[in-house]
């Protein structure tokens, strides 16, 4: 019987499970006859033969999953080389598989892409975005970024409250390898430039920490007060991660060659530097790590039904043939669109030059496309001045 | 002309102004003609003649005022000595103060047991209670501490969800300088003894490195995942606070003699020994620090409730007497009464030895008490297996 198959790839969002869920019902609408089987924990799934099936799965359960965040049927960042891709080819043919939906960001794209090359039969292979970074080109955003950014929108706009309450500086450490849009997309909410954030700090500028004390010298003696939203994957002059410099020989990378960052270490750094500097103020820095990427206490409602669409969109493009799913704009509203999985397969996109002015300043341009993406700005009360 | 003023004193909470309202609500029941004074930035802003009237502020504002998060006066971590005393006794004698309401935490009501003591005058002297760390005597559970238990919750459960999907071991590092309390909140919304947080760390507990690593081990053997909750404060066998001990001579005390913790210190010795026990697992330590105890996304109904009551029945008691308002649970309900300050002044409570079970579980009656506080938990689709 043929089947369409479907899995998860790289780290989860809050909206991955309504991508499964808009890919199942889709398949169910376009032919009730087609057997729809989820791979666990990715490609892994196939050649071990750790496959789930979700042909009958009751709607309410369905409901439920799509709700839930992080990825349900379990996720892998392994890169399949070529002896692995055909073991992954000759499990999709004796599932019958004619469409293979893969739910991840670039490296999924490019193991989906590689599969594709490789593959000699009729399947078809289909990408459907999620990423909380916000870094695949050809989108105008991507599912699960505005869930993510919703929360550090949150986050800066409540410790911003706290500190107009008392003196103080603080420091976000937001994800973000390469791309910057999670630290910068608070700024959409900014309606002053007394607002947090007050500084952004992304990989898409030379960050050194001299310039950096400076600026928040300058903020906190202007304001009483400095929030900063830093992205771990912040990087010096010669373009080395901040973080790997710091850590120095001990730096771990994962199948893809990305660098294992982790906020803390980046964080203890930055915390001694401020001490440093500023000896009497209550300076904090905080690890926002894991918890923007997948909380269900902040799910953002138009996330939900653009990742469930994409996901609807993957399986029915799937009849035709393969590519990647991405969001476009029009300038009114976002539709899904299919292009080359090479397009998108493991590039990166970069926040456009545009969006930043100098090196710690979000511009007009820049704040105009977060607030486009944020839900609306909690009507918040202002301390009494 | 009679005035009742108010203020805020230490850390904020997601729910303060709340309190604030209530007051200013309830003084203006009790008597349209008495004068509603907030002094900003605690008793400084008393001493430095910085007050606020907020005798005809709109019911609309008042409204915004409420649902926004952090001391909106403005706070302070001040300690008057019996000099500054006088100067604020003097101040609200300028004011014609027949009440000083002082929303805050064990120290807030410390100076005002120290100002009620000192004064010879007829003001009351009313403390309304708010904190993340439920550590007040007399409280069966504080104004500020569900929201923030709601907030370290949802990120456990979101965090699990996470570490089903891939395996590895995560460490929340969650505010709590002398008690555990929201570390061990999330525990109220264990199903069973495979959810998260799979291990509690308390400062009510003395705390090894070398057997938190044993446990960890113990537990992600068991289930490839492991989520811990530790406090801040956990402390050594010789109850000297681990952050302490790892920073050495250079810890800071604030004027109440309170250590300034960070968690980022704790967390990158915690992160560099599960390094070192676990050198191939995903690892991730993140400090989550200031985020619970004012995040504007999750506000508990029943919080903002028993906040906005606390103050209201605080100027209420204040037409009387002097005190400090708690919340009273009769098995049933939850009601404020007012108990002699000194029974809450400087005083911590600590989680009762019947919340726990060994140095990292929370007991069913630890549970239960945390299920009552807590909101419904979300209904989670749980990963297939």
């Amino acid at each position: 019987m043929p089947s369409i198959v479907i899995a998860q790839g790289g780290g989860p969002t809050a909206v991955i499970n309504q991508t499964l869920c808009g890919a199942i019902l889709a398949a169910r609408r376009h032919d009730p006859s087609v057997r729809i089987l989820g791979a666990r924990y990715g490609v892994r799934g196939l050649t071990q033969g750790n496959v789930v099936d979700l042909t009958t799965m009751p709607e309410a359960e369905l409901r439920r999953l799509g709700n839930t965040p992080n990825s349900a049927l379990g996720s892998t960042r392994d890169k399949p080389d070529a002896g692995a891709c055909s073991d992954i080819l000759a499990a999709l043919d004796r599932l019958g598989a004619r469409a293979f939906v893969y739910i991840g960001g670039n490296d999924t794209a490019g193991t989906l892409e590689l599969l594709r090359q490789q593959s000699s039969g009729d399947c078809h292979f289909v990408h459907a975005p999620k990423t909380i970074d916000n870094d695949l080109m050809e989108n105008d955003h991507v599912p699960g970024f505005i869930s993510a950014a919703a929360f550090v929108a949150n986050a800066l706009v409540s410790i911003d409250l706290d500190f107009r309450a008392m003196p103080g500086i603080y420091v976000a450490i937001v994800m973000g390898r390469h791309a910057g849009f999670l630290s910068a997309a608070a700024a959409g909410w900014q309606q002053s430039p007394d607002d947090a954030p007050h500084l952004i700090y992304t990989p898409e500028k030379p960050f050194s920490v001299v310039q950096f004390l400076d600026d928040v010298d300058a903020v906190y003696t202007r304001l009483g007060r400095c929030i900063v939203s830093m992205s771990e994957g912040v990087q010096d002059e010669a373009g080395r991660p901040l973080a790997e410099v710091l850590a120095g020989a001990a730096v771990e990378r994962d199948a893809h060659g990305n660098l294992q960052l982790t906020g803390g270490d980046l964080g203890i750094e930055i915390q001694k530097a401020l001490k440093s500097r500023f000896p009497k103020a209550r300076a904090r820095v905080d690890t926002l790590g894991y918890l923007p990427r997948g909380y269900i206490g902040v799910i953002d409602e138009t996330d939900r039904k653009e990742a469930f669409d994409a996901g609807a969109f993957a399986t029915q493009s799937a009849l035709t043939g393969s590519g990647s799913v991405v969001l476009h704009y029009d300038g009114e509203r976002i539709e899904p669109l299919l292009v080359p999985l090479d397009r998108v397969a493991g590039k990166t996109r970069h926040m456009p030059d545009d969006f930043l002015v100098g090196s710690n300043t979000v511009s007009e341009e820049g704040r105009r496309y977060f607030r486009r993406l944020l839900p609306k700005r909690p009507d918040i009360f202002l301390p009494f001045v």
